[in-house]
């Protein structure tokens, strides 16, 4: 068997590979280093069974040994994600221009630290949360048979873990690690939720696939959400130099108690008021006023006899 | 590197825990186990080699010994499926407010052993199933080369392969199990079919991304579905408890032959008349009758030249 | 613990084996084999590492050392390529009605290290393309933060580098493994790509779950596309034998600098024109002008209240 | 390539089997089960990092949460030995000619469930009777450094840990899986310990590798031995019928504060008294009173010039 | 953290294996390939699950189907089995100075069937023997139980195993293979037969670490071996050009029923006859008639006090 | 089943652990990390094929990618040696009293790296070195069949190349981890070489179970050693306080061109002259002259009849 050109497909690639860091004013020489995929995936399948010991945690787990579980899991999954908030800090930091330096590396320690701390101490609150969402999941699906059942195979709750571990992450600045964590989910369940999203209690998302769900969207409390969904940015204003414009409220605010039917695309920093039910497939691009029903007009198609040959 | 204040977090999160536990009325200190999704997966792999062999199976398999490999994966995949019948028929029975005993861990066995039995003796039906399903595919789609290649790639059959395993163990009353079988097909394909529903041979699912078939759907033979169909339910009765209902028929009946483009959406308990054909993004709330094309109606749509600039 | 009957299921599934093996015309013995979707897998992840070696490479690894990962991880994902390309050729050999012969078995050997061969002399290439579409992304997304966000978590890239790859073995002529990377990313990330499809430089697809372009595509230069987004075929026409007609071209043309938001539905052979913007939701079956905005007539919608109790 | 001749090949091994097992007055079709070398494997390292948390345990341990690892840890190990115990349980007494029933699976269970219980709370135990072996290899080998590294890479401490584990199990009448234990340790270290073996605190066990001491064999305080050293059986007597006689007390008796050098051969239920030193290559085979040296005689060897050509 | 010199270091390396493949004559530059360390462990534990399938094999296997276990793994272990046995025949061809040609590949893998074919004829007499030993074990160890306990954990059956599968290969010229499955036993329990040695039925090693059998040693039926054994060549005798003459008969011939105790030496083509009894330590260079007893004479050893401050 | 008393245990080793915190003087609360010996050993099979490339590196390995293959593992390699060292630099500080601090992280951190790389740059001479001991192997035993079988399949060379990078490790003030890499040979392969032991090019260790050489001891070139043979220490004599004397000249020196056979010992601070041959079991604790041969005497053995009933 004939060897391949190796060495020079590898240095082909080098080429390119230089073009783009010129291109992106890479000049340096330094270590560059990113947040690793397999270990915020190591650390939020951990979080998933700190979270829910009995039910997303090892097979054998008991009850009576739970707390030493979630002890030593917690442990690691923090010491983990820490070093991964490391890693996107001093990314971050040299994308903004720093140079490496001791001094900074030991800011970047201490602020990841400080980060996961915080991350830490928010779990139990968390779990409080992700109860109301079990629950809504439950009492709003007539399919469910048991809240077990929810959590163990409810893909909107899965997303819904994700998205309120990644959203904490988005709070604290690492926007990165949020991402990923969000992604995560995105590619298990087809719910893309980004992780700035705001996202109240007993949040219940039903089948899922395709729902989206943008930076600055707010959810209020007791929202059902059906598959297809988008609530999304209806304009993507640039600034002078023909940029977008990054970070500005553009996505929709759902108040509590809504019900946005498959299909509904919701656009723009609209406000849909408390209680209001969006039809399935309905645009939207306007305010909702509370309390109120927004369905297709009766939808007009045609119904005609296929000829005998199709 | 300070440490994590792991026993504060430990501890606030039993108290959630037991909060949840209360409010759940689970107040006893049992033992509580769950199926296993790492389990249930594995089954699932084995059965699929058990099923289709040389295309699904290890890639080392030849023909000579094809039953060789068969009777020893099915045998390891009936008793780790037997086991998770077993947990959740006692996971039910405490659901049920049943207290545990010898007798009744008996009477689970006994009962996951005789589902499991009648599970294993409707594989060879359901590979003769999943056959007509793999035909329908080749001749349904252009782009189609070979009949390996759909049982290989597509995601459609994979969606099938999961439902029809998943369905005869809802039918045997293992209702957690199907669900656990059916999520994965849909975290893998986006393909959200109910493990109740009950579909005919020669069916064929093209790419399949944002499917959602109903509990109580019943799909004829030889239906074609495409991407983002929707056979859901209308109205989510309550009870005078204010609770939804459960388990009354409230998806889509689908004839024979029917064609279902992407996107359309049938909501309730309609009948889709034999051969009918509905159009993408149709939106269907009333019976079709057999043999009619429902389209939408000339689509209406501003077509406006774009300023200059844009 | 009774036993399972093995021995007769396993006697039952081969009889129905031995129905489809006649059905299908394969009376010979000869041993069967197929390309393996594990050998595919690993040989992709690779060629990601090989692409983006920092940021889809190992953790470890460090920008002095890039080539030698490069090098070697190279050399083992094309040997695997070309393994699986030889056992395609001879597939589709056989299903041609080839009669296996060291002759023939040879001349796959050949074919297969030519077209691998081809293949790795293309890999520079496809990196610059996919440079110019994480750009695209990056420029188009106003929640994106830095290009290597790009790279790490954007499903739209993972499939655009799926598709890249997966397009450059279709061209080859090995249509299943090209198949087969494609569902990779379909499984991973919604968007369904066929490895036919033409996608011109500088493409972003956003969100993506739903989308589907098919087999004929031609996607020009600078076009993004939301989720949901069809480039589908409008007709299948039949031969006189009443199969499927394969091959022609079926699906839409989009020129340079298109958008087209999400769940737009663009059917058959029709040219979207340089610089349109195709709306949300909106159903194409004709040729678009260039430089024209297609959109929904003002969306009819009911809006009413709802009574006190919902 | 041509097909092995599995079936036939099958069939005389199933013969052969059949052989034995009415060779063995196996002629029942019961289900027949045996503790299993990989799940003892796994309780043994976790029993290991419970024992030596930091040195022994997973590497990102940290101090301040050892008590969640090990308490996790210990949980699990605990379970996998109790089920193991309970095979042997059931194993052994279908040797002795029990039939199997509800109530002796239940016997079982209950009996494995107490010895496990037992086992557990001799743990602290063990650690301390440990740390004075691991003080003892400290100060007995010049060339060590550190407690650390003894513990980290010393056999003679791995074989320990191993034996004074399983002869907790021996006394708890499991002596197959005490047995699994020690083979364990033997096939790491070349240190070949009978369970039944009783050895006190501070034993040094050097180099180790051939070491054997016998199942009756029993050890004092703060003995060093090196390589190769052999406690062992001087006759095997048999009984009436010509089958060994087991377990009567067969091997030496060595007391406190004794050294064995390499190679030492001591056979027989001799005593070797208090403080003795037992010199290199000596075969002893009677008793040795305390505080005494025994040495080869001045060795007689030949010395004597090679040809020029060797 | 700075970069090692990795490009200086792989150049001198390679120079170094330059200089080694001219000093080794390899001037060619075509691909040498080995067999495979992994490969050939991976067959050889699959085939003691082949050969003691409940008690070797996959823990969850039951009686009533071992036999499919049985096919797929033996045709598993064949096929790998006989990919290295093709791999040792083209890598021994090119040591004797054969050129690669697509004849020579097809007739190595000619033989490398043949050869796999007859070695798998030869497994079911291997498990008749190897019963035969693990009988001998049973009744020659007074600490056996069982003799489950001595196919689960003697190190003695565990080395006749290997070494009955080793001598197979041996004769069926794959020495190179046999050597890689013998070394795989030597590593794990201490001792080393080559697998050229020929061993009768009811061989028991007891102990075992230590124990050297030399290539051409000949062991009759029923012998008993313990640890530290040696059966080994006495004199090296060289050729004209000073090498070493290989393969003729140099080591000892033991006869039926023999027992040689710990330590024992036994050295060049000598025999030891049917019946004798061989003590421990002793040296042996010298025939040794049936039914005698040799052992050192009566050990004359010093016997002095310590001092007290000893 | 009951639960076991975990957190009673867990307490109980908790005080033990204490205690001997207490009672080692370790009463600081810092973080405690030891080199790890998964990494350990990842790192030296990573090495073992850098230096053996096609032999003991990975199966798919070519030559004419070598190199890539090389560079890329090496580097992988080096980057974890070197978090290792810098572990046992921070551990052996810490024992020698240092406090922490950034300074002395940063001193540990550059001691391991430029440790580290002079290690790196001594991998060339290793390979040539170990050439030399294959060579030395090759010649040396008659049933060796080619170098690559001695590569492949012979412990002495297995102890050897662990040794030799041991043994660099040792120079390099590394003394932990060199002999964790001594000790993973030792478990291998039986033969134990402390990292301290300088030995000359052309050794030859045959079967090679038992043999311990002392940290001490020199070995000149073309050595040739049998099993079970011992380089020991004669004394161990203890300073004022008590405590053995460490780090003093107390192994044999062994000259150039000797052989050792099987079972000899060897002890002290002697010389074994250049050519000189050690009979099998023969104890030396004297001089040896060159070119000399030391036997033992005429062995005196008893033979005598068996009884007839034996």
């Amino acid at each position: 068997m004939s060897d391949f050109p190796i060495p020079e497909i590898v240095a082909e690639l080098r080429q390119v590979r230089e073009q783009w860091r010129v291109q992106q004013g890479r000049t340096d020489t330094a270590q560059r280093e990113f947040p690793s995929r397999d270990a915020v995936t190591q650390a939020i399948e951990s979080l998933k069974g700190v979270l829910y010991p009995l039910r997303l945690g090892p097979t054998e787990l008991r009850q009576s040994s739970e707390d030493f579980y979630i002890g030593h899991t917690l442990d690691t999954a923090l010491q983990t994600l820490q070093d991964q908030a490391r890693i996107e800090l001093r990314y971050r930091a040299r994308q903004d221009g720093d140079r490496d330096s001791e001094h900074s590396e030991r800011a970047h320690e201490l602020r990841a630290a400080k980060a996961v701390h915080e991350f830490a101490r928010e779990l139990p609150g968390l779990r409080k949360l992700l109860d109301v969402d079990v629950l809504a999941a439950f009492h709003g699906d007539p399919a469910a048979q048991s809240v077990d059942e929810v959590v163990l195979s409810y893909p909107g709750v899965l997303a819904l873990i994700h998205h309120r571990i990644a959203h904490v992450l988005y709070r604290l600045e690492l926007p990165l690690l949020a991402r990923m964590v969000a992604e995560l989910a995105h590619g298990q369940t087809g719910i893309d939720i980004h992780p700035g999203a705001r996202i109240g209690a007993g949040c219940f998302i039903d089948h899922g696939t395709g729902v989206v769900v943008g930076e600055t969207a707010v959810i209020g409390r007791n929202v059902r959400i059906y598959q297809a969904v988008t609530l999304g940015a209806k304009r993507f204003p640039r600034d002078a130099q023909g940029h977008l414009q990054k970070g500005w409220p553009r996505h929709p605010v759902v108040q509590d108690d809504v019900v946005i039917y498959a299909g509904a695309t919701i656009l723009g920093r609209i406000t849909i008021g408390r209680g209001a039910v969006i039809g399935g497939n309905v645009w939207v691009t306007q305010d909702v006023p509370p309390q109120t029903h927004v369905s297709q007009t009766s939808p007009v198609e045609k119904v005609h006899p296929l000829p005998a040959a199709a």
